[in-house]
C-alpha cells in the first residue's frame, strides 16, 4: 500500500468566528438574490471583538437592510450577550462595500446570456467516493456530524451550559482495501459556561455528542479522545479569534481528502466560478460514482476570466474506474455543459439558497426545497443514467 | 491511465489584494518577532478602497509602529497614488487587534518548553515531487515565475505601463509517463495604465513576460493564450477586489497538486501549527524525494490544541516508492520530530523571516540568510542522508 493508512479531517460549528463571517456573507447574498437574481455579489466579512465589518463588491438595484441582516445572523447563532462574548444586538456593524468594477463586469456580461464569461480565472475540483452513502469521504462527514450534534444539544437545551463556538477533528484508520475501519482519535473543543467542571464537560461530551454520532464499531479502547484539551474554553467567538469569510474552505468541501483550487464560496453569487463550478464539479463527480463508473473520482476544471468555455476539464479516478478513463471523460463532455451560463441554468442557482451552505459543509447534504428553488441541487444524481447511456 | 492528463495552477502578483493583506500580516509578524521572538501573533488584514484594517490576536511586550509598517508595505508594492487605485501614504489604517485568549495560551505554554502544545487543532500536508529541480509541481512553479516576471519588468521599467495587480494561470499537459510535456493554456491578466492599447499590451506580455519564462519546448501553436481577456484592467488592487489574509492558500502552497488542510500561513507565529507543521511537512516530503525514496510524496500530519505530539502522521507515495511504504514511515518517525517545539528548533523559526514568504509561494524557493536566520529553511535537503541511513 502506498496510500494513507490514517486520514484526519476537521469541522467547526456555526459559532466559530470564520463561520460567523461566512454566514453573514451568504445571508447578505441571499437577501439580494431574493430581490435581484442577476445582482453581482462578492461579500467579505470580518468579525472581531464587538464588531462586524462587511466589505467586498456588490452591484444591484435591490434595497436590503444590511445592518439588520448582520445582527440577525449573529443573534440566530446564539451570540446574544456580552457574557457569551458577542452580542448581535449591540455590536458595531461597519459597511465598506463597494461596487463591482465595470471592467470586470464587461468581461462577464457578454453579448448573449449564453456567452456569459467566467467572473474570474481559477481552478476548482469536484469529488465523490463511495465511502459513505452520501458519497463523501468518511472523516469530514463524521467531523460535521459532531459539531452539528453540539449545536443540536445546545439549542435543544440537553446540555444548557454549551456555548456556540466549537471544533471537531477525526482521525480515521483505513484498511488495506481502502475502507475506513476504525477511529484512531477524536478531538472536540467546545465553548462552555464557566460553571461546568472539566470532568463533567468531558463526560457529557462523550455521552451526548460523540457516542450518538460516531459508528460504535469504529470506536474501541484504542481510540484516543481529546476533549477541550486546553482545559478551559469560556471565551469564544470573535473575542478569542478574528473571523473572516472564506477561511474554512477545506471544512466547506472535502476535509482535505480531495484537492482544492483555493477559491472560497460564501458571499459569492454564481457568476463567480469559484462557487458555481465547484458545485458543478461535485455534481459531475457524484454522478460518475452514482453511475458506477468509478468508486472514487476527482474532477478538475479551470477558467479564464471573461471566457465561457473552461480552459481545462480533467479527471482522476485513482485506478477505481470500471470503464476506460478516456471514455468517462468523453461521457462527461457529452452530458455536462460547464459554461457558467449552463451551470447556473442546470443547477438553478439564481435563488436565495446559500445561507444553509455556510455551515456544516457545502457537499454531502440532501437536496431540498428552499425559497422556491432546490437547495443543494448539486447533490442530485439525476445525470447518472445519462452518463451510462453516453457510454454505450 | 486514471490520473489527470491536464493540470491547471494559478498564481497572483504581490499587488493582488489578498497578497497585500498577506504581506501586511507577515510584515507585522516580522517586526514583532525581531524584538520579541516568543510573542504570540495571529494577524489578519482586510484591504478595501482607501482602507487597511488590521485585526487578530497579538500578545507581546514589543512596541512596534504598526501604522508605519502597513503604509510601508503598501507603498513598497507600488500602490503610491490614487491614480493606481491605492495610496499607502494617505489610506486609512484601522487597528482592531486584540490579545491572545489566556485560555488558549494556557494550552500552548506548558510546564516545559519542550512540551509546548500545538496552538490549535488542524491538519496539514507537505508535498514534493521530482517534476522540477526545486522538487515542486511544474504548474505552480511556472505560474509563480510569470507573475514574478511581471513584477520585475514593472519595477525595472521595461514595461513602464504595468501596474501592481496581476494573475497568471497555466494548464499543463502530462504524458503517459506522468511527466509534463506541453502547455495547453496560459492565462495572464495584468493591471495597466490607461494609455496602452490592448494589442500592444498583449504583444508585450507575450514577448517580455511569457516567452522569457516558459520553457520553449512546451509551447506550440496548440498553446492557447488568454491575455487580459476582460479587455481592460486599469482599476486594480483593493478598489476592484477586497483583499483578506489567508485567501490564497493554494497559491501559497502547491497550486492544487497536493492536498491542503485549510490553514493559512501569513500573520501567524510558528506556535501555530497551521504554519510551522505545513513547513515541516514540506521539509519531510522534500527530503524523502531528495533521498530517492519516492518520486512523489505527500505527508499528512494533524494536531490537537494544547498537545505536543501529532494526533496522526501519515504518508502517500502514489505508488512511486522505491522502498516499502511502511519503512519510509518508520524512517520519518526516527529522523523527524514533529512536536511544535522541535519543529521551531530544527527549522529555526523564531526570527523575522516571514515577509518574503507572503508572495510567490512559501515552497520551492532557495533557502538564504535573512535577518540573522535562514529564510525558507524548510527547503533544505539536509536530512536526506539521515533518512537513507535510517533505512539500513
Ligand atoms: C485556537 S484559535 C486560533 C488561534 C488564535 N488566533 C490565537 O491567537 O491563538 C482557533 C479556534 O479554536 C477555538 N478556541 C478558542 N479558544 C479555545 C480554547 N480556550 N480551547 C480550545 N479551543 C479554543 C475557537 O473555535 C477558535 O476559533
Ligand atoms: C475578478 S476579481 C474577483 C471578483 C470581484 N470581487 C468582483 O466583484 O467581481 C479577482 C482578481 O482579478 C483581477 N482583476 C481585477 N480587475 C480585473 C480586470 N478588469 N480584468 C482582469 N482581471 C482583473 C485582480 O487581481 C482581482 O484581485
Amino acid at each position: 500500500m502506498s496510500e494513507y493508512s490514517l486520514f484526519t479531517s476537521e469541522s467547526v460549528s456555526e459559532g466559530h468566528p470564520d463561520k460567523i463571517a461566512d454566514q453573514i456573507s451568504d445571508a447578505i447574498l441571499d437577501a439580494i438574490m431574493a430581490e435581484d437574481p442577476r445582482a453581482r455579489v462578492a461579500c467579505e466579512t470580518m468579525v472581531k471583538t464587538g464588531v462586524a465589518i462587511i466589505s467586498g463588491e456588490i452591484s444591484t438595484n435591490a434595497w436590503v437592510d444590511l445592518e439588520s441582516i448582520v445582527r440577525d445572523v449573529i443573534c440566530d447563532i446564539g451570540y446574544t450577550s456580552s457574557e457569551v462574548g458577542f452580542d448581535g444586538a449591540t455590536c458595531s456593524v461597519i459597511n465598506i462595500i463597494g461596487k463591482q468594477s465595470p471592467e470586470i463586469n464587461q468581461g462577464v456580461d457578454r453579448e448573449s446570456l449564453e456567452q456569459q464569461g467566467a467572473g474570474d480565472q481559477g481552478l476548482m475540483f469536484g469529488y465523490a467516493s463511495d465511502e459513505t452513502d452520501v458519497l463523501m469521504p468518511a472523516p469530514i462527514t463524521y467531523a460535521h456530524r459532531l459539531v452539528e450534534r453540539q449545536s443540536k444539544v445546545r439549542r435543544e437545551g440537553t446540555l444548557p451550559w454549551l456555548r456556540p463556538d466549537a471544533k471537531s477533528q477525526l482521525t480515521l484508520r483505513y484498511g488495506a482495501d481502502g475502507r475506513p475501519e476504525a477511529i484512531d482519535a477524536v478531538v472536540l473543543s467546545t465553548q462552555h459556561n464557566p460553571d461546568i467542571t472539566l470532568t463533567d464537560l468531558r463526560e457529557a461530551v462523550i455521552e451526548e455528542i460523540i457516542k450518538p454520532v460516531l459508528p460504535a464499531e469504529w470506536l474501541s479502547d484504542q481510540t484516543k479522545y481529546f476533549i477541550n484539551p486546553t482545559g478551559k474554553f469560556v471565551i469564544g467567538g470573535p473575542v478569542g479569534d478574528c473571523g473572516l469569510t472564506g477561511r474554512k474552505i477545506i471544512v466547506d468541501s472535502y476535509g482535505g481528502m480531495a484537492r482544492h483550487g483555493g477559491g472560497a464560496f460564501s458571499g459569492k453569487d454564481p457568476s463567480k466560478v469559484d462557487r458555481s463550478a465547484a458545485y458543478a464539479g461535485r455534481w459531475v463527480a457524484k454522478n460518475i460514482v452514482a453511475a458506477g463508473l468509478a468508486s472514487r473520482c476527482e474532477l478538475q476544471v479551470s477558467y479564464a476570466i471573461g471566457e465561457a468555455q473552461p480552459t481545462s476539464i480533467s479527471l482522476n479516478t485513482f485506478g477505481t474506474e470500471t470503464v476506460a478513463h478516456d471514455k468517462i471523460v468523453a461521457a462527461v463532455r457529452e452530458v455536462f455543459d460547464l459554461r457558467p451560463f449552463a451551470i447556473i441554468r442546470d443547477l438553478d442557482l439564481l435563488h436565495p439558497i446559500y445561507r444553509p451552505t455556510a455551515s456544516y459543509g457545502h457537499f454531502g447534504r440532501d437536496a431540498y426545497l428552499l425559497n422556491g428553488a432546490t437547495a443543494f441541487s448539486w447533490e442530485q444524481t439525476d445525470r447518472a443514467e445519462a452518463l451510462k447511456a453516453a457510454l454505450t
